[in-house]
């Protein structure tokens, strides 16, 4: 299978995460998307994924499959190691709420803000801006930020005792606050601790 | 368990039409919230439910899920019935996918519109509204129909060949469109084909 994405940026971090968790980094071929260049936007490409985003997963007999949350899916479905995605309804259910909140709070309140508020990737790539949104979405992103910070006072994980999907998301979407300036407060120690304890784990430090 | 939600809105929407396909709309008990009345963001709700939404489903030990497709993936996991989000790895990360342009792409979209480029649900509740990001998620609206009336050119159903949560997403996404007024082109006929197929299954006529 193929992952067509650019290394470095925050949604195909989130992709490159699940695949260390899994042990199935060399199971991948990268193709590098050229999206400073607008690749991305290529009818080539779009015609592989209408979302014209990167990471996209195209599997051996054609399929692709866009979308962070689905090629995580998949991944975790094909390879062995911990569940990202729980195994019981009741566990599956709490991942898919908190990843959501990770997704919708965090990772793309910090890129609406990052692409509508400030320069972004530059006014070739950043065709339509509206930065009256951005700035309210920085705001929904730090209340995400201390939402998390009291999820994270009783449970060692944002969706309970296991590292999951969800803390790949925030994780990523933390990442790239500190790329857009969105500050993370001191004062909210359980992040700060459980980003620590994240950091350095095997499928984040390689 | 239960569900708190308000009959006849969208995103409940959702989740009564995947109940009533499992066939397990007996086994539950629904509570009406009074979203009309601010009743969601009470602190009451909240406590429950922080993203303070409808519909939420509360389980019989107190754990409470919100997000329609977490909710979806609950309902789908523990009743009977053909399964809304796949089986197999690729049928689960192919109905996420288009699961996730329904809900991104379609209903989100029409609810930006409806919440910020509308008077809304009235002055009392849209106390924070951004007109140019509405009319812009108007157009995103109709950029998504037109891409699944191309997908329905080929497919059954929006995932495949079978009906699953991506279906139940956009169908209710359509609901809310007509609701809102953004306009279904008729010349999308694939999409109003489907529509019409759909809107006549018994988890929908009832």
């Amino acid at each position: 299978m193929k992952i067509y994405d650019i290394e470095g940026f925050p949604n195909p971090l989130r992709v490159r995460i699940a695949l260390a968790e899994k042990g199935a980094m060399d199971k991948v071929e990268f193709i590098p998307i050229d999206v400073m260049g607008g690749e991305h936007r290529s009818n080539a490409f779009t015609a592989k994924n209408p979302d014209a985003t990167v990471p996209l997963l195209e599997l051996d007999d054609g399929t692709c499959i866009a979308q962070c949350n689905a090629i995580t899916e998949y991944i975790d479905g094909v390879f062995d190691g911990p569940s990202l995605t729980g195994t019981t309804p009741k566990e599956r259910a709490c991942i898919a709420m908190m990843n959501l909140r990770a997704e919708n709070g965090l990772m793309n309140a910090v890129g609406a803000y990052f692409h509508h508020a400030t320069p972004g990737l530059g006014a070739d790539l950043e065709t339509w801006q509206c930065a009256e949104w951005g700035n309210k979405q920085k705001e929904v992103a730090n209340t995400t930020m201390a939402y998390f910070n009291s999820v994270l006072e009783n449970n060692e994980f944002l969706a309970g005792d296991s590292f999951s999907i969800a803390d790949i998301t925030a994780f990523a979407g933390l990442v790239f606050a500190d790329f857009a300036k969105v500050d993370i407060p001191e004062s909210l120690s359980n992040l700060q601790a459980w980003r620590a304890k994240v950091a350095v784990r095997p499928s984040i430090v390689g």
